[in-house]
């Protein structure tokens, strides 16, 4: 793609195009402009951040997005992001076990723990309902998340998935999937501005959010 | 910094603050965040977008990272960035060697070799004069620039310098270094919107800018 954009007609034979003369530099350019919301401008003015960065930073930076790809687990009781078998919201005694925040990823997580004002645990989806991009139920953790109920100790099940068609569709299939178990499913209350992503959303509506959920 | 944003105060003993379970993301986020024009929920999205890539994608991409700084070196003759000793838009016999273009930086020479207009050779300066910054000219790269001129090859010195209070400092100075030599120094036109970059010009305006050169 980079290379469309440096390699001109070689008709006019008289320019030799800069870019293949630096393939290490081409090549961070097209590896940065992969990341969401980055273009081809920004992405050149990272790669030469890059290059006027210490050796020292740049092999941090490098391990840095190695280490997080090798040390970062799926904690296997509420499906989050972690470094060990079970993640430390899950095995903390100070939390609330007997209630369970439903979420579409580990952002949503973030999203909610930045808030210092929810104290129970998390199930993450991995996903929302979407048939028209094939993905069911089956490819959502939700085996899991009933696993969980069914063992007894959970009271409240909190569906905070984004207020999206796919947020909706999933938060009602979930109420249903609950229903024949001993446990309130609640909603996150419509503080959030509809159609906006959960991870984007001002700390004071989501806190109000989490104030006014109610039974579906 | 990222810390700051998470560890809320423990006084209410009951939240355990999720960032402190996954250092090696914390730290790619933190990686991220020091990249110019990147904020904390970008930071975010690109570290999770890294999650997300297999872990071939990003070990090239951690490759990509330390290739680049090991191997990008400053080309002996016009200072720009390369891989070899000489770039190849010196050491070319395509190229006008009578013809030297002096930029800023090398974001520059890869702007103006996107036009596929220009044919003559480069001289990066490595920075603006800036007093207030203390960057006068043993900063910059102009013995180097003197040397080139003083060979006799060069018969137009042609200076694209951002059209900034900096970019026209640092003009005004070379013109006048250039005087006692035998050679026509010339500023870009003023096709350029005054105060905006170089290397965010398009392509059009820089071109006229090219076209409409005149003597300082």
């Amino acid at each position: 793609m980079v290379a469309d954009l440096f390699f001109g007609s070689d008709s006019k034979g008289k320019v030799v195009v800069m870019s293949s003369f630096i393939p290490s530099v081409e090549r961070l350019i097209e590896k940065f402009r992969k990341l969401p919301g980055i273009g081809y401008k920004t992405a050149v003015r990272l790669a030469f951040h890059v290059l006027s960065m210490s050796e020292e930073d740049a092999s941090e930076f490098a391990d840095a997005i190695i280490n997080a790809k090798k040390l970062v687990k799926t904690c296997s009781v509420c499906m989050n992001i972690c470094e060990d078998e079970v993640c430390d919201i899950c095995s903390s005694q100070k939390r609330d076990h007997s209630l369970i925040c439903v979420v579409e990823g580990s952002k949503d997580v973030l999203a909610i723990e930045k808030l210092n004002d929810y104290n129970g645990l998390y199930h993450v989806l991995g996903g929302l309902l979407s048939p028209l991009n094939g993905i069911g139920p089956e490819n959502l953790y939700l085996k899991q998340l009933l696993k969980r109920v069914s063992d007894g100790e959970v009271s409240e099940v909190i569906v905070a998935t984004n207020p999206s068609v796919e947020g909706e569709a999933t938060a009602m299939y979930i109420s249903r999937l609950l229903k024949p178990f001993n446990v309130v499913t609640t909603r996150l209350a419509y503080g959030l501005p509809a159609g906006s992503e959960l991870e984007y959303a001002d700390e004071l509506t989501l806190s109000r959010a989490f104030e006014g959920r109610r039974e579906i």
